[in-house]
């Protein structure tokens, strides 16, 4: 079993937390060194690229691709991360899939607050469609605040008339600016990276003043997800962000979409960075998730 | 999309339905005559065998196995069914993982109510591990009611100081005898099978009499699943049972057990019986409970 990786991340996890507050560049620099340690699997290429109003990171599979496109957001706070600290992440599922990823550097609070990273995301996506990429056989992934994006980002596009992709991934989503879950402080202990008051600092530069209670900003708790495609939420659970996923996935049910609720014990926030070996539940869970958007983005 | 066969399945259901009370005797001709007509795959063997104190069904595949056992339970509401009724479903797991399977015919309610067909689970199980089957190489798997025993036979085996199976897949399980869950009349009109007098009067059967506020009659409601392998709850939306799910998985994450809840959207119960063409769905759900089963059962 690998109860034992479980608490060494955990115990690694707990060393790199800060003990008092951090500024923005000070958090942008130490989540870039964590997530450079993370393992990226050889057989993808990268290239920039710029989509709809924003650069962003092409992951093809070296090998010949399979028909799709996973479109994929970022996490980090909506204050700091980018393509390349997500890359470990994002080329897991395109070497899983043989599917083709855009991921987005969409702009970050707190110097561009709600909804500027949304909208970059949205412009993205615009994008994708206007060079003919298939709304079916195109799905949304993301973790952290990035995971959020999947959800709010397929709202955005709902409400701009836009088809909706065809799958959506979320890794450990970010779905509640409103900060009303049980698990923000019943698994505060757990959790090994984040404390209530550190996801409220870097939630308030984003939302920067404005009403949390929006479904744009708290999906978890206010949207309402008729018509959503089928939604995978993979999360741990030693994370305050627990509930976040557990909401939404009530709420997808209750709105008629096939939604699977996937928990993995005793792991931390996107425990699925630590694939590639140092964590057999990290490859397990991409494993899922990419048989998951192979069953549900067509190739046709 | 397969909305339309959804929808057939739907309808075919309605008009099987009973308009009164059944016979014993009609509920298990009825049963077996709707089983048969699943898809069985041609690329299994069966044979007829004894398991501990019961015959069972042993399910091979055709090619070469791959090392690992499924044992299985069948549904039929306690009262009707055997492993022939579930063959299709047995078979499809069989064919998808390359694992063994041995399906029990444990004995049925009125007959022999609670504890008779958990007894002989339990037995059945107990002679695998006397084989020399490992547990780490071991997963339950069941629908329905079989579903339910999939819960109930580990929880049996954990009070018989037995060592747990290494994952535990259930369809549309069973799991409250106390009949709480908000779905037994939220869903009642969506659910094209069951009323919840139907559950409630095959289910009076299984209980005569006792407590049905028994962790083993109702884990939902009353069991401690610590300690519990990797879980995997697949449901249908449209059906009564639906929340038999929803609050095991919330039990399993309070127990720090892994655990998937994946619930299709307009789906009936225990749609993967229609595997095999006539729903996507339901290939789809029984690929990812495959990929769930080899991820857990070792072949080591």
């Amino acid at each position: 079993m690998s109860k034992q990786q479980l608490a060494d991340i955990d115990a690694m996890l707990r060393r790199f937390r800060p003990t008092g507050p951090r500024s923005v560049a000070e958090l942008r620099t130490g989540f870039k060194a964590l997530m450079d340690t993370m393992t990226v699997p050889e057989n993808v290429h990268t290239a920039p690229v710029i989509l709809g109003d924003r650069p962003a990171l092409h992951v093809t599979p070296a090998d010949a691709p399979r028909r799709g496109t996973i479109l994929y957001f970022h996490g980090g706070g909506f204050v700091f991360g980018s393509p390349e600290t997500a890359l470990s992440l994002t080329a897991q599922l395109v070497s899983k899939t043989g599917f083709e990823a855009y991921s987005v550097d969409y702009r970050l609070a707190p110097e561009h607050p709600f909804p500027a990273g949304l909208e970059d995301n949205l412009s993205a996506y615009r994008a994708l469609l206007d060079q003919g990429v298939s709304p079916s056989s195109l799905g949304f992934a993301g973790d952290s605040a990035g995971g959020g994006y999947t959800v709010t980002t397929a709202l955005a596009a709902r409400d701009a008339d836009l088809p909706l992709p065809a799958a959506i991934v979320a890794f450990s989503p970010g779905l509640d600016a409103t900060r009303t879950g049980e698990s923000m402080t019943a698994k505060e202990d757990a959790d090994p990276i984040f404390t209530r008051d550190a996801v409220m600092s870097t939630g308030a530069m984003y939302l920067a003043g404005q009403d949390p209670n929006r479904p744009l900003l708290s999906p978890a708790v206010h949207a309402d997800l008729t018509g959503f495609p089928p939604l995978l939420l993979q999360v741990g659970a030693n994370e305050i962000l627990l509930d976040d996923s557990t909401r939404l996935a009530a709420r997808a049910r209750d709105a008629g979409v096939d939604v699977i609720l996937d928990v993995t014990a005793d792991a931390p926030h996107v425990f699925q960075a630590f694939a590639g070996g140092a964590l057999d539940e990290a490859d397990h869970a991409l494993d899922r998730a990419a048989l998951f958007l192979t069953q549900h983005l067509r190739a046709g």
